[in-house]
């Protein structure tokens, strides 16, 4: 199996893009890593959305936004796995640039769902819960993250404050962060009096639809080093899975795909979860922050929600988290969040996160999970 | 990179499953596959399907169907390129496994429509043509073969007639496979006077949507001897694409990513098209097939409507084409079709294929087409 590494790396800023349309945005991130890696065109495009088909009304992405940024002819597709799709394209090139079937790979991430007004779009995002058993009901993932916090509140005896510092700390990378979607800072004690959404979960925990693209290339090991200064090996690649409806699992606070997906990348990696530097984790909501930190063994069961401090998650923490924001501030681009992950890994492991740096970064994990965490993609990214 | 085999097969009747759900067809594909193989479960399901999302309001298929069918926790995501779904996720899976990432992958194709009427149906079919030039203008794909056939017609001077012998030879066949959708003959002269459905493309012209699920399982070429008295390899894979829309295509009667495709996976084989011994071809429509065939060379532009003879196309001529009936009789279980190819394939490879037996065949070419041929994905299959 080949080493692959990220060669090349581009994203729009996430947010309201009510001028650009889905190819557009997408076509913008794609020109954005062929300039960041200095090529003319790749060999295949795999291209991660969640929502394409039920908000824009298009599917075959592959093929339209291959023509539509001047590729045309190519190897391309979609792939997807709800929220997780961009991490799952991700792992698809790494695998087609592994296999030696495909020098040059992009991935791309892209998400457009502003323009649809906000109950139809929770609808159309309704379609990655169990459509059958769950969402026939009238459940939205929100209303399923607020059952999973709702019980973890009840079961460790905690009230919603204890979630307050991973918004805290992802509004606070995100302010720092050009591309983020929300640039403003949480005042410390507003998270408890925040409107709520779908009770416990408030405004200030759920992380906001944001339209968005970011892409990245790869190419193999040995290739890389001519073609960057600094390339970026994704070292391990993992997906895992657990039931759909909430339902139908062993233990709702426990986060099985997300444990089994880290612990196989990092085995790939040779590394324990705690080596990274730098976490880019799905905080969609503050209660997945804290259950993939208890999954991946941060912290025990029930504590998880105590690593919300700067010392702790903070860009000079201990295991930084979200450090652009997360999908909380950056924004959450739904499908395209897996590739913003590896874009922004890309930038701390290459020293050029500006106002957002870990000093000394040379490891990071990326999980993006699908959903709520029914699949969960881990990358460990290393220079 | 390694060698990748087909070890095991498994499909359900193509048709109108009131009965049966979504996941619950898939899992029956699935259950058929492993008990051809003779393994109790797999490292990854990759899973093709077209329209899940706009017609049954699921996306997240990968997870869904794992659980259901009982092989939980694995890699499982879905992969779409419209109506080649099914090939890209059979690339996909081949990507996984020949990278050595994957040990034992499963493809899985499993489409569900017809629990949809037929008009909301055509315009929940409509995301795999271009969103906002052509389906918002009303544009359908049987309007859109109707354009590509009347341009045929035009340009060289033909009448409906002369793709008669398309769908007369996949009836032929479909009689004799007991999974087809219709097992009826067609009676010649018939088909000029058949209902329009799109003018020129008339009843008999069009391929049947379609409910259906297919599957594959893959090891790596050292492995497969192991495990299947008679594997087949996949000796090529390639997908190439083309503009979406079809004004933006530089000539509306050549299928660029067909020869593309074609060419690729050939070359991968070190075989001509033409060497081929058995063609499972994307036939939605007549004139899909006459366009693929002159791409790929087997006929001159304008004259590729010739080739449909008995003596050419039937199981016994000299490229035979549809052997199980195709999507016209086998019926079209749209993001499914790519793999009940291979399987159909694998089944000729193996001797296996019963009444519908293509005699010697070592090597078969398949082709699966999406968005108008805006994507088209080749596999050769040899034993």
């Amino acid at each position: 199996m080949r080493d692959v590494s990220i060669i090349g790396i581009g994203q729009t800023k996430v947010g309201e893009h009510w001028e650009t349309g889905l190819r557009a945005l997408g076509a913008e991130a794609v020109q954005a890593a062929l300039d960041d890696a200095g090529v003319q065109t790749v060999d295949a495009l795999y291209v991660g959305s969640a929502y394409a088909a039920s908000i824009s009304n298009q599917s075959q992405l592959g093929a339209l936004i291959a023509d539509y940024a001047g590729m045309g002819n190519l190897e391309a597709f979609t792939v997807e796995a709800a929220e997780a799709s961009g991490a799952a394209a991700l792992r698809t090139g790494y695998l087609a640039v592994a296999s030696g079937a495909v020098d040059v790979a992009m991935v791309l991430g892209v998400e457009k769902s502003t323009d649809m007004v906000a109950e139809p779009r929770t609808l159309a995002r309704s379609i990655s819960l169990d459509a059958d058993y769950e969402a026939i009901q009238g459940a939205t993932a929100t209303a399923q993250a607020a059952l999973l916090m709702r019980r973890y509140m009840h079961d460790y005896g905690l009230d919603v404050s204890a979630f307050e510092g991973f918004s805290l700390n992802a509004h606070a990378n995100g302010a720092k962060n050009p591309n983020a979607m929300y640039r403003n800072l949480l005042k410390p004690g507003a998270f408890g009096k925040a409107p709520l959404v779908a009770d416990p979960v408030n405004l200030f925990d759920s992380a906001p639809d944001g339209d968005g693209a970011a892409a990245v290339i790869l190419v193999s090991g040995e290739r890389a080093p001519d073609m960057a200064p600094l390339p970026v090996r994704i070292a391990g690649s993992a997906v895992a899975t657990d039931a759909l409806a909430l339902h139908d699992r062993d233990d709702l606070l426990y986060l099985k795909a997300v444990a089994l997906s880290a612990q196989k990348a990092c085995q790939q990696a040779g590394i324990s979860a705690q080596a990274a530097n730098v976490y880019e984790l799905h905080d969609a909501f503050t209660v997945l922050t804290a259950l993939a930190l208890e999954a991946m063994g941060f912290a025990e069961r029930g504590q998880g929600w105590k690593l919300a401090t700067d010392a702790q998650i903070g860009l000079a923490g201990a295991t930084p988290i979200s450090t652009f924001g997360g999908l909380k501030a950056r924004g959450n681009p739904v499908g395209a969040t897996g590739v913003y992950q590896a874009v922004e890994a890309t930038l701390q492991l290459r020293g050029q996160a500006a106002n957002n740096q870990v000093a000394g970064a040379r490891t990071a994990l990326i999980q993006n999970l699908g959903g709520m965490a029914s699949t969960a993609i881990t990358h460990v990214l290393r220079v």
